[in-house]
């Protein structure tokens, strides 16, 4: 990973802004500027007009982790908590205008700041170095793929244990212990398991209820391999399928598909939304599908963009999304598909190998 | 769960400080108070001098789990955030000193509110859900039992795998597949196997590298089952362990005696810290002790009281909370053993039922 090229990326937009220096405390962002995984750090990045100066605070508990992983940054270990040390050395450098990460810093940790630095302007910085995140550079496109292509081949580990009487937990955990085998950090979010009735429940968390003999089973999941997030979501289907379930599931595909076929440079989120819910909508189904179709994945399992209705910001190169539309039908059940996809200079690339053909048991 | 118990004290708690109301957006502090799991919903609770009204909002994805979940409180689902929704409910409300979660709420979502309240008087409100958490209930102590002996139990499975040229990940795989079988909902944090010089890493998550013939593998892990957490640290060595390696251990193993041996109802956290610290600093080891003795466990993993140097709390009955001193010898290797343990009115009780001998592969 090339962190000095993306700091270089981030001193030009802080100047840009106006600001002096930025206070990074959260993590997914520590992570991408200089490379530390641990759960307690917080970067202190100094602009001045021609260079900048990256200084990574943390506590003793991380001190030999700090200096094997971090780069391109100085490593500051102290015996309080990495944010009062950070604070303090703001205090020290004298900045004039100091930014924050506002939609992340709590409102107490804001004041204990502006307590630490008086003198110093501090002013909102939202979303700066989500902005450069959004663009995934070809080392994070590697780890990507190679993160959904675990993913992928747990799909088949889950088929294998899914039947009927077996728990929905007893099925997370094989594909769980699958990833761990395959080489993954952990999941990237609770594993979904839903199956018959508990399909409907667009976050139905894999539960103690055993897979019943009929209806419909989501499974949503995804791992984190090298730092890098996947998701993916296949429904398949226990028991003979009903005409009825056949049509949900068809209008979830087309849906799915348009979506992806809107997929390319200059279009907005918002288009991508409207073409899989206008399938939706000719199908009847649009009622039921309750939540926006996607959202962007990297560093973290949801990033920007926001792929949701009405939504305007523009796809481009680079930008890794998710396309995941359902349909919930209370105590009948429900069907999501989801794909991650790259958007390339021309237009897209599906990277979720997996079939979509429903899949019976 | 008693909702409706926890809402009165929460409403005596607030008129006192002079709250109207309070908008809860911290999810354990949710659960706490309506018993909904999912990861979207904010309570917005009103007080007035006899009584008090709690309204639950989230969003789509999560309307058929809310009305089976939430008790004592009204449940609005929204097609906006629930965040959103909550904060026009409040300026609906009229309400004249309006509390938030300052420790939780980000800046940006602090403004927010401030924009969409106008009229209302926004008070920082911070662990006051939180200090009714400090004290379990007696279902809350149940829970945390089963918890622990859930988690007590799967030392055994890690046992069965830990050998010599296995991968720390496919330990921890077969330890969390377990925890699944069992009925935990997940792990309650990224179990850490850390073999060998790695284990001279406090928080050395588990890895590709597999267990090697000779030295200490610290394995720390918990589970939640029904919403709470359990949290233990055992600590086993791999080939014959030398006379520094045991001196290591058996210094480890009096301190974290010599802790628990000092929590009982009135005495400071940091008493409970000093305790075990002194017994390090005797055997020449306390520099190499990086971090605290412990924190309190419950809905969260880690939630107060902090058992750390000069903290000036005081226990009481019904707190639950980790004893776990340890030490880090770098490129060497580390040695922590963590119980969890109960203050009852005439002293504790130690909640974890594993053996601290030390165990050898």
């Amino acid at each position: 990973m090339n962190y000095l090229a993306r700091q270089k990326k981030l001193a030009a937009v802080l100047r840009q802004g106006g600001f002096n220096a930025l206070l990074i405390t959260h993590l997914p962002n520590v992570f991408y500027l200089c490379g530390f995984t641990g759960t307690a750090g917080v970067l202190l990045f100094q602009t001045s007009e021609r260079s900048h100066k990256v200084t990574f605070y943390t506590d003793g508990r991380y001190s030999q982790q700090a200096h094997e992983e971090v780069q391109s940054a100085r490593v500051v270990v102290s015996r309080r908590a990495a944010f009062i040390e950070a604070c303090e050395g703001a205090q020290k450098a004298k900045i004039k205008t100091l930014g924050f990460e506002a939609d992340q810093l709590a409102y107490s940790a804001y004041k204990q700041l502006g307590q630490m630095v008086r003198g110093t302007r501090l002013k909102p910085a939202a979303g700066l170095v989500e902005q450069l995140r959004l663009i995934k550079d070809s080392d994070e496109i590697g780890q990507i793929r190679a993160s959904v292509l675990l993913a992928a081949s747990l799909f088949q580990t889950a088929l294998t244990v899914i039947k009927t009487g077996v728990a929905e937990t007893q099925v997370a955990g094989e594909l769980e212990l699958q990833a761990r085998r395959a080489g993954a950090e952990k999941m990237s979010f609770d594993t979904i398991v839903a199956a018959g009735p508990r399909s409907a429940l667009p976050h139905g968390r894999a539960s103690s209820q055993p897979i019943p003999a009929q209806g419909f089973i989501i499974l949503d999941y995804g791992v984190i391999l090298a730092g890098y997030c996947s998701d993916m979501t296949r429904t398949v289907h226990a028991g003979p399928v009903s005409r009825a379930h056949r049509r949900m599931y068809e209008a979830v595909r087309q849906a799915q598909l348009a979506s992806i076929a809107a997929v390319r440079p200059g279009v907005e989120t918002g288009e991508v939304d409207h073409a899989g819910r206008e399938v939706l909508r000719k199908a009847g189904f649009d009622e039921f599908f309750t939540h926006s179709t996607g959202h962007g994945v990297g560093i973290e399992v949801h990033e920007p963009p926001r792929l949701g209705k009405g939504q305007t910001q523009k796809l481009a190169p680079g930008m890794v999304v998710t396309i995941e539309p359902g349909i919930y039908i209370p105590e009948e059940g429900g069907v999501r598909i989801e794909d991650m996809v790259l958007v390339t200079e021309s237009g897209h690339e599906v990277l979720t190998p997996t079939t979509k053909d429903l899949i019976t048991l």
